[in-house]
């Protein structure tokens, strides 16, 4: 379907599509709080109706908690099977005392929709049904089409998880659709094109049985926090590289296309500095910032705590000291080693003299990273141009979102993360809310991307 | 005055001592709360009675907070003249459900007095009263003879610090005697030959708005915790010395008969494991743990806090990182000089990219350190024998008495820190007790002592 179809047929339907959307968003599916379990299975129903509605054959998933709702169908041979993944839960609403109107009460105002989950991630999924409608009623749909929608990813997708391994016939798939991340600015969309994996590590030097006079003791034994600190010290280089051996094992260079394209960001040093509070220093100092967020792996520590915390001094020596950190992965690196690599690196700097505790787990997905010269990239490059008449910009991001790595590795699928989210949107916060813009915006990259599979 | 009159007169007279010694011990003088106010006074004013009546001129004088008790007696010239300072304030008596009678009403249970103060400091100045008193009675003191009592050692001596330089006349000496320390069994006498000096830093690195997002930022940032612990591991080297520029200028070599004395102390490794939890393997390891306890200077982390402290993870870059750091200095350093030496440090190992904050403030007393082969130590060290049949113990501590040091300082008294204090007195404690035995030993050494000067 070419754009002008597309932007013809979302003009004769752009009324009847909010008013769906509005019954969409009507339905409180707050996942985190068990006082909403009957409304998100009665969102999740609402669903399977409504994609059996528009041509689809759809049913509940039944999960160890929130159902998944699961669609199929059956398109022309010979086109690649395309998987879409969404979620119908929704984040709490609360502070209640920060929205303009009713979080479940939609209302259009100046050509916004607001309502909890407008955009992340009921907006955004609906967009693409209606796309697929349209498609359907104008014959303009060859591919195999599944339809995965779960009702978790706001508190960590246990059941969806725990479902998966038992689905695998009805998810396998050539290409995984996820539209729900977002972009810069209005107007210029976005592909992302990568996303780290995560590891934890928690490490632990005590012990000591109480805190001791620092006066008594000082000098005589090792100190936790002067310690933990020396062993933290230690893994990274003076250059800014993490010093864990074996820990770069399998990460590509940069391909030189992707480095042109992910350093075109519009964002400055300068910019960035005002917005975080100091310039972006860190990490590996051979790389650019957005180089090393997108392509390079790192390790953080989240909290490190110990000893005194209260005003003026106390003269003690602390008797344990604790630090809990994350590390941040690409792609080539396997989470669960790059862990066990950490904490054997920690095994070997301990100091002798105290006693070390050391647990982690790596994310069960690995780091998604996208070339822009997959097939799939290019062709959603030119769609998004044709959508917006801007180049795409190309993400890739640091953070992690580990079902949709999981998925692509289950399935084998390539990804394509394209979304229209924009900070302006107040994700997860009060006054939530879509343009229909942006909303526009999806149907037109949905409708030209899925049919042309 | 020998051993055995001293001895014939503390029988003869150990009855009223006792009466006397409860009758002191029965002022509530709790320094800490303002309740105890008009109690403290009256304890003060109670002392001066009692000085006055043993044949000293004694008086009230006032500071900003609570009145130090003085008194003098001018005894024969060409003697030394001596400075005896000690405490009538106690700690508070909370918990008051660990004691098994009244902390204000002194009972004597199988030869031990229960009160509080009991022994610290109440016990251990009475028994240099009556040794005083005994000394003037039997005409063998000949010596000057000042003495200072102050009300707020137990919470940092703020008012007697303000009126010391006013008093200079009157609290000029050649030796600074004090009894305010203990020893480590009982019958076996301790003279403490080395008190260390303490300096405090804070130190900070933040300068980012608010906690960011560990995969949004990783690795763009420096992480304030990575940093702060960067910053931290470069105050010391490899061999656990300090990696401060200059800080050991003028640390004195260990003078070889204090050294033998010093690790003469009956503590193995294995007895310090056990009772630590941990072997004594810090600090520098050309040194025996004593030594390095007594005669060289350490820093410590009090306490390090940044980001999260709660159960499972979070994935944040803290916004930033703080420090409470010490240090225990030895003679031959300047405390306040080397808490610059060790902000200067931080500032020039500070990370480019975050931002550092330093502060701190050295001790206003330096370290003592006496050596075996002054004068009045060998005398002191034949008395100690002479009365408890044991060479003392000589102990180089590694905690501070600011008091002391600053007194010191100002009379440019030689001091002479013996005590008989144990930990079986539960010093601070709910049932402190001092025992007969060694309130006797005491009482012998005082009279002993003070008559050989």
């Amino acid at each position: 379907m070419d754009r002008a179809s597309a932007e013809k047929i979302y003009g004769e339907n752009e009324q009847r599509f909010i008013k769906e959307w509005k019954e969409f968003l009507a339905l409180k599916s707050v996942s985190t709080e068990p006082l909403y379990d009957q409304d998100c299975r009665k969102c999740a129903e609402w669903l399977v109706a409504h994609l059996s509605s528009i041509g689809f054959s759809a049913e509940l998933l039944e999960t160890p908690s929130k159902p998944t709702v699961y669609a199929f169908r059956k398109g022309v041979s010979g086109h690649p099977r395309v998987l879409y993944y969404g979620h119908y839960d929704v984040q709490p609403v609360e502070p209640l005392a920060g929205w303009s109107s009713e979080p479940f009460g939609p209302v259009l105002r100046d050509g916004r929709l607001y309502a909890r989950g407008a955009m992340d991630n009921k907006g955004q999924t609906f967009y693409v049904l209606k796309a697929l409608e349209q498609l359907i009623k104008h014959n303009e749909l060859k591919s195999d089409v599944g339809i995965l929608i779960e009702g978790e990813e706001e508190c960590g997708s246990k059941g969806f998880m725990a479902g998966l391994p038992t689905w695998k016939d009805k998810i396998k798939a050539d290409v995984l659709m996820v539209c729900d991340t977002g972009t810069l600015a209005r107007g210029v969309p976005a592909i992302t094109m990568g996303l780290r994996a995560i590891g934890h590590i928690t490490v632990k030097l005590g012990g000591i049985h109480k805190d001791l006079h620092s006066g008594v003791h000082g000098g005589m034994i090792k100190n936790p926090a002067t310690e933990l600190c020396r062993l933290i010290a230690t893994l990274h280089k003076p250059d800014g590289s993490v010093a864990v051996k074996n820990f770069y094992d399998g990460v590509q260079d940069i391909d030189p296309d992707d480095r042109i394209l992910a350093n075109r960001l519009p964002v400055t040093t300068e910019q960035y500095t005002a917005m975080v509070g100091v310039p972006p220093l860190g990490g590996e100092q051979s790389y650019t910032p957005l180089e090393r967020r997108g392509f390079r792996p790192c390790i953080d520590v989240n909290g490190i705590h110990s000893g005194y915390d209260g005003p003026g001094v106390k003269t003690i020596i602390p008797s344990f000291a604790i630090a809990k950190i994350s590390t941040r992965l690409v792609a080539g690196q396997v989470p669960q080693r790059c862990v066990e690599l950490i904490q054997e690196h920690l095994r070997q700097h301990a100091p002798q003299g105290l006693e070390l505790t050391v647990e982690g787990h790596g994310s069960p997905g690995k780091a998604l990273a996208l070339s822009s010269k997959s097939e799939v990239v290019k062709n959603a490059r030119q769609i998004l141009k044709a959508v917006s008449g801007h180049d795409p910009l190309f993400l890739w991001e640091g953070a992690s979102i580990p079902v949709v790595s999981v998925l692509a590795e289950m399935t084998g699928a390539q990804p394509l993360l394209v979304g229209f989210g924009l900070e302006e949107d107040n994700m997860h916060a009060p006054n939530e809310s879509f343009s229909l813009e942006q909303f526009k915006d999806g149907f037109l990259y949905a409708s030209m991307m899925l049919s042309s599979f």
